[in-house]
């Protein structure tokens, strides 16, 4: 009875692998293989079977996708909070996470000499990082679908927010309070992850700059994390003149500049101002003024924008919005 | 003349694999398929070809191994600092790192009801998570190499800290200060990340109570983030009398609990002093006194132990030091 039902089942799975040979234009070994994971048929040919077998009713089998996450690694809250969002959808949907660090530049270099993602990964998340000429001809070559978040890689589904937008915002929080000499604390522009963004962020301090008739401010570049806002605070103390306000382009920044400058006798906000962006946990603890942005929903929209285009859809670029979140770190120029 | 080269090559390793197959008594072609990766045979007798092939000299592939790293996600810093250890190890070795929550309940159950890892991964790094018997029975019938960070799993290597030292230096600290009344903010006892971690770090504190004739102060069972930490001193402040001092097991939720102290007019440490776990990259802006340990250390240390596992190695537990790192949020009892 077992055994009669088994063939028929394979009677009827013959029949559909011969209407979805036709269809496609291929041999039913063709249709067997194209099927299955891991075999050698060209994604050409897989994708034209896939699309046979969908159009035909027979049914495709559940997959499991690998997909490859390039983040910065440890601690910036911006990559754990997106790497979280990442496997949230991923995993929800049977699929594998696999991480990789490209944070500092060795570790990048190792990623791409070795390329450790060739042959083993359906996708890849680049999280905040932007590729120079010859790392995004090495993503190229592997032929993987890629999706982005935060940071850019022209002709890749993006999701992000308006960086620039959010920094005008931030600046024009702090010309609304009176101040006419605003800093800027940015990402260090050498490094690679967060270069499109401190780009971005860059161009909104001067767009509200320029609005509100201020002088630019002196620009610091030093990095993301606490430590390099201390570093920023001991060069600002050691201009002739202190600015009144200071725009860091992440809270971890904006927490090392406030503490160094109380450190210094500086009160902030009564003699600086200081405006931070990202809203992590942190920041309400520390009483920032600071650019809310969603970075855990950014990672799950990048892994569904990366499933679709696995499955041959061209999802759009995604832009969420940011807001203003005043807290205790501005107030007017004395 | 390459093909015979070639031609050469393959006569010798032809007679390597016989030399391997007599040693391991198996036929030539179980040498072939043991030493793939990805083929149908016992991990019994992949391992006695491989011990055989190392005896004989006859080498070894490289292999790419895939380790999965089970850990809270996303955003308490201990995970994201182990995580980021592990995958510094493993990406140097030419290993992949796969990544799965199991932070939450229903990403837990998610993760134990399907399994992803089975047949996809060569070994499992459970990161501070105390796991129940049904979950431990999941894990053995896969019967792949584990290893433990922080928290405790019978049987497996672990890298960890003596958390009932710490804890009791933290407690020591407060009761040499004068304090005669010490509350312990714990992680949630019913949730599995972290319970071993609880449970030692409370006996820590117990131990330090006894030893200087303290009585137990308030214990309030809350979890580990900042958020957690606001919720303790709520419930703190609602007691009839305050305690004087407080033992928070992260540093986290010692943050949160200063916070909310302050902000309802009670001095930290003027009316209470706080002490937390981990130092924290927030621990030193908030100028918190703390139990410092090395954590990105014991992610890198459970990696090496699962690769020296995964070579037929039985690693011994690692047991990294803590040390007592004094700062603004203690003073003595007014």
């Amino acid at each position: 009875m077992t055994d009669e039902r088994a063939g028929l089942r394979e009677v009827s799975r013959r029949a559909g692998v011969r209407r979805v040979a036709e269809l496609a234009g291929v041999s039913p070994a063709t249709v067997s293989r194209a099927l299955r994971e891991g075999t050698p048929v060209s994604a050409d040919t897989r994708e034209r079977v896939r699309r046979a077998a969908v159009s035909v009713g027979y049914p495709l089998p559940a997959r499991t996708l690998t997909v490859a996450v390039l983040a910065r690694l440890p601690t910036r809250w911006f990559f754990a909070e997106a790497v979280a969002g990442v496997e949230a959808v991923l995993s929800a949907g049977g699929h594998l996470t696999q991480l990789h660090n490209v944070g500092d530049p060795a570790s990048r270099r190792h990623f791409f000499d070795t390329l450790p993602v060739r042959g083993r990964v359906d996708g890849l998340i680049l999280v905040a990082s932007a590729l120079d000429d010859a790392e995004r001809s090495a993503l190229d070559e592997l032929d993987l679908p890629v999706t982005v978040v935060g940071g850019d890689m022209p002709g890749r589904p993006r999701v992000g927010v308006d960086d620039r937008a959010g920094a005008r915002a931030a600046v024009r929080h702090l010309a609304g309070l009176g101040h006419r000499e605003i800093a800027l604390v940015s990402f260090d522009p050498y490094e690679a992850c967060g270069r499109t963004t401190a780009r971005d962020r860059r161009a909104g301090w001067a767009d509200a700059l320029a609005e509100s008739g201020a002088a630019p401010g002196p620009v610091v570049e030093v990095g993301a994390d606490v430590t390099a806002g201390d570093t920023a605070a001991g060069r600002l103390l050691s201009l002739p003149r202190l600015p009144t306000a200071v725009f860091a382009m992440s809270d971890e920044a904006a927490i090392g500049v406030a503490r160094t400058l109380r450190r210094a006798g500086v009160e902030v906000p009564g003699r600086v101002s200081v405006v931070g962006f990202d809203d992590h946990e942190m920041a309400a603890v520390a009483d920032l003024t600071t650019v809310a942005q969603p970075v855990r929903r950014q990672g799950e929209l990048a892994a569904r924008a990366l499933l679709a285009t696995v499955a041959g859809d061209t999802p759009a670029d995604v832009e969420l919005p940011t807001r203003l979140v005043v807290r205790g770190t501005t107030a007017p120029p004395r």
